[in-house]
């Protein structure tokens, strides 16, 4: 997981669709290759002392299978995409309890099956999220400029509508208030 | 590293010793069984909106060999032994990072050899600590009373002297100050 910190900037688009299916048809005409298929279980947590949703970060525990994946993810650099900085740690043991005892506290959940593509050095995750429908996400790292030109020429060449620049969480909160 | 919340009592008593080899003679003949030696080399950070010192709780990112272990100590519950809530964490990845990100800032940086023997259910570590000099350490898990007594008995027969309440922390905190 050990990345270079320009590698650190996440480079994503996400837009609903109608049909998973549909888009997955085209990325495998396109040669896009099959990676993997997993139940994502995120659980995300407020900060003890700053206001995340103001400062634009996310603190995730992401559960998938036996995984445990702790993210931070940075305020967002970008109005189109959803750029961001991104660290990653495989966790194993009692990092719930170690979150918790330091003062952050869950706030909300995700869960989602996603299907995860590679075409090139861009991943297409196809994602079915509970309670809120049917997501595009396409994503690279490195050079900002050059990633998201090819990000988006992705998207037309894929039919992909409006993009949705809020996140799941931003979504699912929203959705209670 | 799943345990209950009874057994993540860690209780704990320190001496500082002139010889480890006359202490690892005596713990030999009683039967102790040697585990490993091994580079602890500890890196301490503060909480981004408390003081730890005040709250007597410490953050630790323990690195030996290629392992990385993350490790919450909550404040001290007894005067004689270092009694505390403890909660651990194998990691890999960025988790250095992600703290840094979150606010949590790097402070204190301790160094040792460690030798661990097992006696049934006590640890004992030997160790070398730079700047510091040589400690017994022995520790052990879950009903408070009955640990203590266990470990305070293990300690008289090993001829341990005065107690040595302060953390490796604090000793090397102090001594700078």
């Amino acid at each position: 997981v050990q990345r270079s910190l320009k590698n650190n900037l996440e480079i994503e688009i996400k837009a609903r669709v109608q049909s998973l299916q549909d888009v997955e048809k085209k990325i495998i005409e396109m040669g896009g290759i099959f990676v993997r298929e997993e139940l994502q279980e995120d659980e995300y947590f407020s900060h003890p002392c700053k206001d995340f949703a103001n400062t634009d970060e996310a603190l995730r525990l992401r559960k998938n299978g036996s995984n445990i994946i702790l993210t931070y993810k940075g305020k967002r650099i970008d109005n189109i995409t959803k750029t961001r900085e991104e660290y990653e740690a495989i966790v194993n043991g009692e990092i719930r309890e170690i979150l918790i005892k330091l003062g952050f506290s869950p706030f909300a959940n995700i869960s989602k099956t996603r299907k995860i593509y590679i075409l090139g050095d861009i991943e297409i995750s196809l994602d079915n999220v509970k309670e809120l429908g049917s997501f595009v996400e396409i994503e690279t790292h490195g050079d900002y400029k050059d990633g998201k030109e090819r990000i988006m020429d992705l998207a037309k060449k894929l039919s992909l509508g409006n993009l949705e620049k809020r996140s799941y969480l931003e979504m699912v909160v929203n959705k209670d208030g």
